[in-house]
């Protein structure tokens, strides 16, 4: 097959990432290699800036200016939330015979790797060559095919590292804690909490994913137990912890549930639907410990927006692979003339290799943590979660140490 | 004067830190040298450890263990919310003459220096000869005297980190962001939000602070020009902002005030106090924003539990001054004889000295953010703010860069 002579067109979609730089600068100084490549242009806020055709000129970008926005977190050339139906797309299409585009790496989640393959339909209907790589990120870690998803093992380092000082934290002052961490439908990074722990008995000591259905009076129960054998208790639980339905099979909200159980009732907009704002799960899961379980210290923090682009807090195995499929979308695309989506497996105990997998295999599709890494009770993570993750937080992990000093014995 | 042979007692109060570690290592270390001090004991759970005589031997701690321990966040001897009274603080200095303790160090905040103040004024009485020493702690950064406090720089660290990373994250997928920071009376931590931004037009664009009354017509002003000007918003506000008062004079919570003017109600408990829960502030200032401008991505976030120990954002300059000001406590009371709390002035730019004030300067008092560190328009901080934190912050904080590159100009 012979080289293809046109333009590239890179875009980030979807919430923004601590690596999701590396996989741009990975594929933009990899493209930079190729004589066939006439231009790179980045689309401000993905596949938006493509269809109002803002674009900026990465051939332009200085190497050293490149490489300090690897290291920079969040989408540097602009995210959308955008996500395109076959018109859009077809839009999407236009713009790039317009302009040569003959090359499109769109770095993002689920809903950008069915971007790109609806976008490579229009290409081959219409007889555009266009070659189009998805590189994946995604701090929910939830994409098929993919060991692990770029984004996901900085995301799960802040996560462990925070639930470890929350630990030393309870430790100090003991009561009960409650962390509500991102994914609204797989509990990986909610999981990564567990690999805050060296000690038996250090926390999170209980952890609820959205794989198993979430019952109010076993939480307390939990919790119970959890507080009469520690004298204290650290909880994470995912924001995807919805398991409640009502009388038509409609899903409630387990904040809303909870806020029923103490006497309130939870506001409702024009359209039926429950409002919750975003603190509430956390809100109402402290509160019903607090009420029920009469303890007085009892707090909660949703993690929010810290969890995904917090500066200084990256995985450097993270970094290294982020930076890796962006390297390899350019081969993919440049030297092998091929279409689809670059993928992550695992190589013994670690090491990761790259291929590229069918658009179809990965678009618009949910991977969820298997069973093997889930306890029986549904209230804690396996050994193998363990293992699976440990390798890919990457080095120098701050190393909590509890004081070790012998009781002072008085007799009386 | 002689030397003084007896017990150390040492103990850690109020709320954790990252360094607070690194006080209780520098003291402990230093006592060592000292051949009359017998034997050095630590107290479980602050003052509670001391009645409860429940002490571990902290000359049977390894210095490894003990070095490992400095760089641990939160208090490795636990700590305690009790505020001794004039019984309780009798009851102190009971189990030092029984125990023959002539040495206490207690590391905390305004709460331990006035406990640290009484016992040494039952021991003067009791003609127990005692040496007493308060080392400062609080991430509020709210003693008196002391031109920073240890805790501070690391929380401040993390706060301006976290900013850093937020506003890369508005940056990337443009809204109203508003992130509440922990510290009640005073608005330090809060206004560390500011050292985030580089550019002229990075976040946070507006920081409100307890020391300025707040109104809510105003902010939402504000946040209005600023999104007309730069298409985001990204708010750093103090959760001690509680500035309205009910018909009686009574403080309401700014959370319930903007409740009512949703038309909801707060609860309100047996005793008639209105009852919040964690995330209420954050949450209700998004809805008036959405409500009230209409903007459709509006996030707010609670910091909660993580700004304080979060482990490895520790500031180089506030781990060592936490280490000295442990070192010093030991001097002053073994090298010199002298009862009192250390405090840290700043030398020049940037160089810290130690001094020993009078434990009556500093106790139960709280300092504010002078004027000069405030704008005038009550919604931000000064230059010369900036210039006092930045030296505090530390080394290799990372450091986000936007990527330079020109627009793709089109012709039509």
């Amino acid at each position: 097959m012979s080289r293809l002579t046109g333009k590239v067109v890179i875009a980030q979609g979807g919430g923004p990432t601590a690596v999701i730089n590396q996989s741009l600068v990975g594929a933009v100084l990899e493209a930079r290699r190729f004589p066939e490549v006439t231009r790179i242009w980045g689309a401000r806020h993905g596949v938006r800036g493509i269809v109002a055709e803002t674009f900026v000129d990465l051939s332009e970008a200085t190497t050293h200016n490149l490489e300090r926005v690897a290291q920079t977190p969040s989408s540097a050339l602009g995210s959308t939330r955008d996500k395109p139906d076959a018109a859009y797309c077809q839009r999407i299409f236009q713009v790039f015979r317009k302009h040569d585009v003959r090359y499109f790496f769109y770095i993002g989640g689920n809903d950008s790797s069915d971007t790109v393959r609806i976008v490579n339909e229009y290409a081959s209907r219409e007889g555009h060559e266009l070659r189009v790589i998805h590189i994946p990120k995604t701090i929910d870690n939830d994409l098929p095919v993919n060991d692990h998803c770029p984004g996901y093992p900085s995301a799960a380092r802040f996560v462990a590292g925070a639930f470890g000082g929350i630990n030393a934290d309870m430790m100090a002052l003991p009561g009960v804690y409650i962390g509500v961490v991102m994914g609204r439908h797989a509990g990986w990074l909610t999981a990564a909490a567990a690999l805050a722990g060296r000690h038996d008995d250090d926390g999170p000591h209980l952890i609820y994913l959205p794989e198993r259905p979430f019952s109010i009076e076993r939480y307390l129960a939990d919790i119970d137990r959890t507080l009469q054998q520690q004298g204290r208790c650290v909880v994470a639980i995912s924001e995807g912890v919805w398991a409640s339905r009502d009388g038509k099979g409609r899903e409630i909200p387990l904040a809303a549930e909870l806020m029923r159980k103490a006497g309130r009732e939870p506001q409702v907009d024009a359209h039926g639907n429950i409002q919750l704002s975003g603190g509430a799960l956390a809100d109402e899961l402290a509160d019903v410990v607090q009420k029920r379980l009469g303890i007085k210290r009892v707090r909660a923090d949703t993690f929010g927006y810290l969890q995904r682009s917090f500066p200084g807090v990256v995985s450097s195995v993270d970094a290294r692979e982020a930076r890796e499929v962006g390297e390899k979308a350019v081969h993919y695309a440049c030297e092998h003339h091929m279409s689809g989506s670059v993928v992550i497996k695992r190589v013994g105990d670690y090491a990761a290799k790259y291929e590229l997998a069918d658009l179809n295999e990965i678009a618009a599709q949910t991977r969820h943590m298997p069973d093997a890494f889930i306890n029986a009770e549904g209230n804690g993570v396996t050994e193998a979660f363990r293992g699976y993750l440990r390798p890919l937080l990457g080095d120098d992990l701050p190393r909590l140490e509890r004081l070790w000093a012998p009781m002072v014995k008085l007799g009386d």
